[in-house]
């Protein structure tokens, strides 16, 4: 008898009929024995619906009391699917009771549509887990120190699920989504991906951070810091398919560098065109020149990414780094008004179409010349590099969105990523 | 400076255009300088749509499990309204905040579905008026002991917003409904029936609990306890009306038996298609025989109404009472199976197809003969009397419901409700 927690995502949760389905797939494991914690998403296009509502009445200027009210309204999406699943369970005959977020509590930061988990009490949900219920936790959101809901951003309900797993103990989080695992890349760029077997968390951290969507970021990094066995699998197997074979199937994401011997040398390669690049030129390059510009953007709650400096000329050098899309007209106007006079830049420079395509794998640790690769096969191609940014176990280079499918898949084919994996 | 609630119908927040008119009423109230408190129901329809989608799932059986599931998500059509009137306000540069009922909180029973409010905490709401900003609360809802959400009821925002008030002592609440105040009887009944300026709490009462949809019965009770000026009012004046008009216009629900001489006799005529008759025959007359009867039938959370126990012929008497339609059902099950075997009773029998016309009005305290003249005006037009309940201020009939248009008209006309008041 193991405690498990499932994740699932909108589109597993999209219509009542779904919800039946993942009600039948919960009771399935808890007559196999298993205690079940569940952290369901919103009904697909719920958010959406709620977040357009808001949309057409909010103030021009989204200050943090009209953040916190957006976050009161999104998280209702979450209050309503956990409420029904719960129902769902009960009528399959499985004792469930669900809870909001604030009722757990999981307790977050203050930073409204962008919270993060800061703690998450277990006593009430292990009270309901010993008394013989389903525990059915909402995703995306929590409790600020003051009483207030808070969301914790598109793809939230992945790290509710693995913080719980984390603060049960659970001894595995499985995250049912649209995808059965985790590729060597999209396969919607190159049919030819493969679905790993296992992924080691380091380059589950990279892929997830680099912009493959299957896993969001933090849910990755939580799992990490509390070694919560992860397994992405598909929501769209048959719910009464056997649990052993259920168990098995998807990505799992290991902390062990692990059993196989020949590791490849890059397990994946992961894109991102959500970003957009910001240069600050011609700063005067002393100390602190980083902080001053880099700290009134992160007091905007804005989040970089990729950041760059060159050696410098004349005592003045340019400054760049990456931005989500979103925050980018924000972020260039913070600039050009408090940062540019402040730090005597001579200019502040922006491009929104580029993109970012990395090629991630433990075993880089282990093998030179693999960034040099990535380099040359872009060359052969023709695709220029803008920036390059490196890591331990993965190499990034920001280019013309324009390239992204063909980098895509010329370094796919390169790194040997389609080729069938010795047994 | 005074201190207002206004309490809006979902009809008023039916859509993103009409949260923004509610809006701008509010700040209108603010503008001349009052503190505003703001209760909202769900936008129309919300409600309805969260009930089907629990209907489709829900087990058979609604155990306390299950109706706790159901106030969760029920619940969320006004959590979502309130972030959306917050937003509106803070668009028109009204500093606004919105709680939940758990945020006040306003602490109920655990009766899920319909709960009762037993406290309500201002603290949070002052504090938040003091800081010069409109206070919205959600409708409908609050928190029981164990810290799960509760429901009050269809049509509780009535009582969120009086109950809020009264915890504030504020100088009025304003109802705003799709009526423009309190009627001698329905208008779609009665073509010449007439706005009465003010009503007397006691009649009011009378009116409510007799199935004049206008307020809650609750609420009205809540408004009476605590001495809250009630002010029922139409929301579909123009939001740019002068504020002295508004504040005149409507019903006003007076405490003081007041300042008219020649009050008339009969207030208003009520009536009610929504219950259902049950009659235990045969019942051995003996003491604690209504308790055997009614106490199961409280004992389920079943409301009744009209009771009535006739002379007993041969130590056995027959016990009548109503209950609301959708009790029906089970309350005759429960009757037949748990009831009758108990006490004895010779037959259980009911009737669906009934309807209660009351005659309210102060006057018939000092007026003999009010109850003669309604029995004289029913019996002229053919009516067959079924069950008579009266109290100091009204009298009651249960009648056949093909005769409710009938009677209410004939009523209206015999205590010349229909007719001018006099200056």
């Amino acid at each position: 008898m193991a405690l498990i927690v499932h994740k699932y995502g909108g589109t597993s949760m999209g219509s009542t009929e779904r919800i039946r389905s993942v009600a039948q797939r919960v009771a399935k494991w808890v007559r196999a024995g298993h205690r079940m914690v569940v952290v369901p998403s919103a009904m697909s296009g719920e958010t959406n619906r709620l977040l357009a509502l808001a949309k057409e009445l909010q103030p021009a200027r989204m200050d943090a009391a009209a953040l916190r009210e957006l976050d009161a309204i999104a998280a209702t999406g979450e209050q309503v699917s956990v409420g029904l699943l719960a129902l769902a369970l009960q009528a399959q005959g499985v004792p469930a009771v669900s809870h909001a977020g604030w009722q757990v509590p999981i307790e977050t930061d203050s930073a409204f549509t962008k919270a993060r988990i800061t703690r998450i009490d277990d006593a009430r949900v292990r009270a309901d887990l010993e008394a013989g219920r389903v525990v059915i936790i909402t995703g995306f959101q929590g409790i600020d120190p003051d009483g207030r809901v808070t969301t914790l951003g598109r793809g939230g309900s992945d790290t509710s699920a693995v913080a719980v797993a984390a603060a049960l103990k659970a001894d595995e989080c499985l995250i049912y989504t649209d995808v059965d695992g985790v590729y060597t890349t999209d396969p919607r760029i190159v049919p030819e991906a493969r679905r790993l077997a296992t992924i080691s968390f380091e380059e589950m951290l990279e892929m997830a951070s680099l912009g493959s969507k299957v896993l969001q970021i933090r849910s990755v990094e939580f799992a990490g810091k509390y070694r919560v066995p992860l397994r992405v699998l598909s929501s769209f197997t048959p719910w009464d398919i056997p649990i052993d074979e259920e168990a098995r199937s998807g990505t799992l994401i290991t902390f062990e560098e692990d059993e196989k011997m020949e590791q490849a040398v890059v397990s994946g390669i992961a894109f991102n065109r959500d970003e957009a690049k910001i240069t600050v030129m011609g700063v005067p390059d002393k100390p602190g020149v980083a902080f001053q510009i880099l700290g009134p953007v992160a007091d905007a709650n804005i989040d970089v990414d990729v950041i760059i400096q060159n050696v410098s000329h004349d005592g003045r050098t340019d400054f760049s780094f990456t931005v989500h899309r979103n925050d980018y007209v924000r972020t260039l106007e913070l600039l050009k008004s408090k940062v540019a006079p402040a730090t005597g830049a001579t200019q502040v420079v922006g491009d929104t179409r580029i993109c970012k395509v990395s090629i991630v794998g433990i075993g880089m640790r282990s093998h030179v010349g693999v960034a040099s690769r990535m380099f040359r096969t872009l060359s052969e191609e023709g695709i220029n590099i803008q920036m390059i940014t490196t890591s331990e176990i993965k190499t990034s280079v920001v280019i013309d969105e324009k390239y992204m499918e063909l980098a895509v898949r010329s370094l796919h084919k390169a790194f040997e990523l389609d080729a069938p994996v010795a047994a």
